[in-house]
């Protein structure tokens, strides 16, 4: 016996099931007609009409001008709408604030980065100045919001709540989606920064479907993507690379552990062991702005830099071998600062991989770097709303998120 | 337009996924009567009797004697048939060879070990001992086979090929599942130990989703559980833990690395450093053996070896610290030598993962040991065949490899 009720909630997961289905054509390859889209989808003409009027209707797809061919009606190719809902990413890190918008394709339609060392701020005025960016960044953008994640350096947790930051004072424990809901009317989730990176990452490299991404900055962390998805880890705590002991008794770690990784080939140490301290208070500003003191010093054939970046690149080496030869993953992508020391880290680093791995006879391991800099983090966590709206074909809550952001 | 082949073709497919899911109601729980199992599944009393009676026939199901209940007819329990077909499971290790027999209901049906110096043997001499071995297991259970997987230390691909077995000369690249497949006429796959002994551990803890098993013997590997299923990494290589760096200027190692984990808590290294070096060579007969020197002297109170225990405890710790910082497993489960001697690496274990997981503090790791013993490895390769056996639900196809194999 099926109740109406048991029927009608039968019939909308079908429609659910068929918009997800025309949605995902539409995205995996523009321009398709709705003709195109039947013969791919093996649903009728009709159910892709229909689909489709209510995808328009929800503003996520949208009919570019019709292909007129040497005969019969002219076909109307439908794309994924780029003035649709959009993603907004926000990011605090230890020594700025960011945030960006990437609209339904997938591309980035604001951003803007401010130097903030949030280690002497309280996580509300931090939060202020996030959030005030991010409000600035979705007015320029001119697009509704979706949704927004917030990424942030340290422990989130499958319910997405922060729960250590060891870089931060104050933060564990933070509920910081609550402030940005309210001034967005959005669905707001967090984020660990590292797995935010990893998922932007996996975006401009679908082909490769196992990955860790490392990411340095001031704290080092790690994102890992597994048969083409990230692992969070059954708690969400994967992925703490940079709390991996190197030396028992090595220096003490912002962890309150001792001789983690994070203490040898940290943004501080690098910056240290290069004869650069200065740089950590002075180049704020702007994400990357170490990097930048580095890259200059290395171009410039500074032996004391050259010598830190080997030394930081053996290390790292030695360090990755040990997670390799557990996860068997193939491929390592040197995110964040390193991905802009790329040039002298990659070399060491394969060295001691090809010292260490076990299957390096067999499967060697490679270091790529990553193609998207320093805002990596924030982008791939505006990318992660579009993933959850295109995923879910659902018309956007925040549909008119645009005054209110403003 | 649906042709008559592909209709037979769907209408084949709806009876695998009937007899599949009539399978593993009955796996799940035993006893139920044809009427609970059409409750259970949704699927008509007809449907349930009719698959009963296939894999009855199949040989996979067996009734019991009827419940008289207080009116109409009885009800006729159904159990999986432990004469049914068996799993056969075969480990070559470095220093025994052993078999085991496990039946439908995961029962161990038959077992025997033969200390075996392999290092010194051709892989050829150690299959033919192994499979010899096999053979009178298998005719003692007086079981029909369904198929066989074979654990070794070393790495198998995804494929199944061994690819590298550091501790074994001369059998990279080696086909050892042609000999078994010969001798028992069925389908022979081959297995890396540790994830052979992951499987019987989640076998025996169903409750734990999220486990790494440390596995300690001549070789240390680990076998990785994640979400309730054996993780054997992209290429099937991961769980080398014995591989990890621990002083990158250490020690050289099998593998050609230096200082791996292996060469300072691996079986030899713990004789070694507890002052018992003969017994690697006199206690070779059956797996186990160097535990049970360890274990004596341990248990007497020898200082010598309860400071080697401390020392290899610590080491572990702060190397299993690096990989939960990274995978964010919640639970370590020691298995081989180290279930053995767990009483006295617990602790240090435990003591530097409290030191040294970032997680600590939020969401502790456990240490716990096996209680399946040296066993392990060989039980978890008969009960992956029996796992296949389920899933499939197909009738084996040794049937008769009763008489082939003895």
């Amino acid at each position: 016996v099926t109740s109406g009720a048991e029927a009608s909630a039968s019939q909308q997961a079908v429609r659910r099931h068929n918009r997800n289905l025309v949605l995902r054509a539409i995205a995996a390859e523009p321009r398709r007609s709705r003709a195109q889209l039947a013969e791919h989808t093996g649903l009728t003409k009709a159910t892709v009409s229909s689909v489709a009027d209510e995808l328009i209707g929800a503003g996520l797809v949208a009919e570019l001008d019709a292909d007129r061919g040497a005969r019969g009606r002219p076909a109307v190719p439908l794309v994924l709408n780029p003035d649709g809902p959009s993603g907004l990413g926000i990011e605090v890190n230890v020594d700025y604030v960011s945030a960006c918008v990437v609209d339904l394709t997938g591309t980035v339609r604001g951003y803007a980065a401010v130097g903030s060392d949030n280690r002497t701020l309280t996580p509300g005025r931090v939060l202020r100045r996030a959030t005030d960016l991010a409000a600035r960044v979705v007015a320029q953008s001119g697009l509704p919001v979706a949704g927004a994640v917030i990424a942030v350096p340290g422990l989130v947790d499958t319910g997405g709540t922060v729960r250590r930051v060891p870089n931060l004072p104050g933060w564990d424990g933070l509920d910081c989606a609550r402030r940005v809901r309210a001034r967005f009317g959005v669905a707001t989730r967090v984020e660990n920064e590292a797995n935010a990176a990893a998922v932007a990452e996996l975006r401009s490299r679908p082909e490769l479907a196992d990955f860790l991404l490392v990411s340095g900055e001031i704290g080092v962390g790690a994102g890992l993507v597994l048969s083409g998805r990230p692992f969070r880890g059954p708690r969400g705590f994967s992925g703490e690379l940079g709390h991996v002991p190197v030396d028992p008794a090595g220096p003490e770690c912002g962890c309150g552990a001792c001789g983690c990784l994070e203490q040898y080939v940290g943004q501080e140490a690098l910056l240290n062991a290069a004869g650069l301290p200065g740089v950590a208070s002075t180049q704020i500003g702007a994400p990357g702005g170490a990097a930048g003191a580095l890259l200059a010093a290395a171009a410039r054939g500074d032996q004391r830099t050259l010598g830190a970046l080997a030394d930081a690149g053996r290390t790292l080496g030695v360090t990755l071998a040990g997670v390799l030869n557990v996860l068997d993953v193939p491929t390592v992508v040197l995110g964040g600062l390193y991905a802009r020391l790329a040039p002298w880290l990659q070399g060491p680093i394969g060295e001691e991989l090809q010292r260490r791995t076990i299957t390096r006879a067999i499967a060697p391991a490679s270091v790529i770097a990553s193609a998207l800099g320093p805002d990596s983090a924030v982008i791939g966590a505006a990318v992660s709303v579009i993933d959850e709206v295109l995923s879910d074909a659902l018309p956007p809550a925040g549909a008119d998120s645009r005054q209110a952001g403003a």
